[in-house]
């Protein structure tokens, strides 16, 4: 697709951002989840390297430019009704902020 | 976890909902994101099949209750910040309403 084309199919929310579920390509372990506008995206698919938009900090944010800790993107897709993108990536280090690999490192409730 | 403890561990948003993505318990892929309140994640405990907040007909749905493609679940995680679960199941058939068998079946970018 081109740049005019995947901007367009993606619902952004009223704020202009849509969720992004970050994945680890090779095991399939879901990382974290963050947010992109429309420049984040396009910075994204520019550099192969995760941009989100830090709702925090109200400013783009190039995921491992402090920490070393990129994500090199191999593909996003984009769900049936556009609203929350899937980032299938490898990243060169933890995903979360606290140092562990995946931000889902609490389990609430098992089946057994 | 006791119930009151992982009512307790989510941060619901300001209508009560967190989001949910449900991922396939064996093959890892990411199958849809959809909402839970707290009925909802004590159903889901409860009977050990998901059951989320529609927020377009604004009622409990137990997935599959129609079509049949229920969700056995395996696991729930939630994240560092508590505003996002992560639902490990079994699903019975397709989860997407398209008969697709994840709702991302959209590729928008790719490394290649």
């Amino acid at each position: 697709m081109s740049a005019e084309n995947w901007l367009d199919a993606v619902e952004w929310n009223e704020a202009g951002l849509v969720p992004v579920i970050a994945q680890e390509a090779g095991s399939g372990k879901v990382l974290m989840v963050a947010w992109m506008n429309a420049e984040a995206l396009r910075l994204t698919q520019e550099s192969g390297e995760a941009w989100f938009w830090s709702r925090s900090r109200n400013e783009l944010w190039h995921k491992g430019a402090t920490s070393g800790n990129v994500m090199r993107v191999r593909e996003i897709r984009v769900d049936c009704d556009g609203d929350t993108l899937l980032l299938k990536a490898d990243p060169a280090g933890p995903a979360c902020h606290t140092g562990e690999r995946s931000c889902f490192f609490q389990l609430l409730i098992t089946d057994h």
